[in-house]
């Protein structure tokens, strides 16, 4: 093969791979937000086997005072593998991605373990999806789902009055979604320039 | 089809899924452990990618004298889709496994945050696999690749004598992994029979 044919291959099939990444962000992946009959998001049972994104411990959003005199939670965050691959090639989510935020106890002295913290019980699980044909007014909805073993198996979007919709939309880096604490992810967004242009890390609520 | 035809071909499909999991586990899994030409492990750039286990924040595991005046950091147990497929449905992991478990910052006072700690740079990334061929005296062997950017491609397994060798041997609650720590496989484990027999959560180093 001529260096001439090699390279118009290449850019043949970076052609293909760029349509195909741009069909997946107009009509949505297909590991994507499921819903029942009455328009209300399906539990995502295999949330556990997408894509991890990070955790914290103690998390907390408005005054710090708040969080006194409660123990430390942790909240692990999923998201489909389908709008993790696209993100990494575009810094954009596809439509019908869908986010899993896990809260668990932060427990003491397990086992081996003589200081810190290690993951417990299950206490809540929240999941965003976006969605701009189902949610035209927020783009992103909004669930919760509860904590076994009372999980529900479909929920209906929490109201747009609800303040995460506000919190995210007013404080999260890239598309309503807080990928400034997505260590893998925030640098992808930055050189895509996808991050909001008034984006400010020191901004607080 | 017939009740018992119905019950003959759901006999023989549960006995080929069987065997297929048996194959997995005596000879190994397709995404498991790759090596260089001379036996080093390869770096396994696509771990953020396999199924997420736990997080801890500031473990200690000798005196917790140690850690006072040390900022805490994460720790990220990830292993690999099929392993973690094979895990649940027999508390086992087949010859191949690979665990990654990555070490970050927690940083704190980041964008909306107030309180707590969420996850920063990478600061270390450690790996074990299974391979009783290649590993006889420990079925285990332990590595570690530094962190980014100084990444080493490949890395040969730490000696017998490093301390990880013991600990995960003495005190690691099912085939010395630390599933005490990994909430969703602790319960499989011990449905399946396969938390040693010697286990005991309040035993301290």
């Amino acid at each position: 093969m001529t260096r001439a044919a090699a390279y118009a291959l290449i850019m043949l099939f970076a052609l293909v791979l760029a349509t195909r990444i741009d069909v997946a962000g107009q009509q949505g992946v297909s590991d994507g937000a499921r819903y029942d009959p009455d328009g209300r998001l399906l539990y995502p049972a295999d949330y556990r086997e997408w894509v991890y994104l990070t955790s914290g411990l103690g998390m907390t959003y408005g005054p710090a005072a708040q969080a006194a005199g409660r123990p430390p939670m942790f909240d692990n965050v999923f998201v489909n593998r389908e709008s993790y691959r696209s993100f990494l090639a575009t810094g954009r989510w596809p439509e019908r991605t869908i986010f899993a935020l896990e809260i668990r106890t932060g427990d003491e002295n397990v086992s081996i373990n003589n200081g810190g913290r290690t993951q417990g019980a299950i206490r809540a699980l929240e999941v965003a999806v976006k969605d701009s044909s189902r949610f035209p007014d927020t783009t992103w909805g909004y669930f919760e789902f509860g904590a076994p073993p009372e999980i529900a198996p479909a929920a209906a979007r929490l109201p747009a009055t609800a303040s995460c919709y506000a919190c995210h939309r007013n404080h999260a880096a890239v598309e309503q979604t807080f990928v400034q604490f997505y260590p893998t992810l925030m640098d992808v967004a930055r050189a895509k320039g996808t991050v909001r242009a008034d984006y400010d890390p020191a901004r607080k609520p």
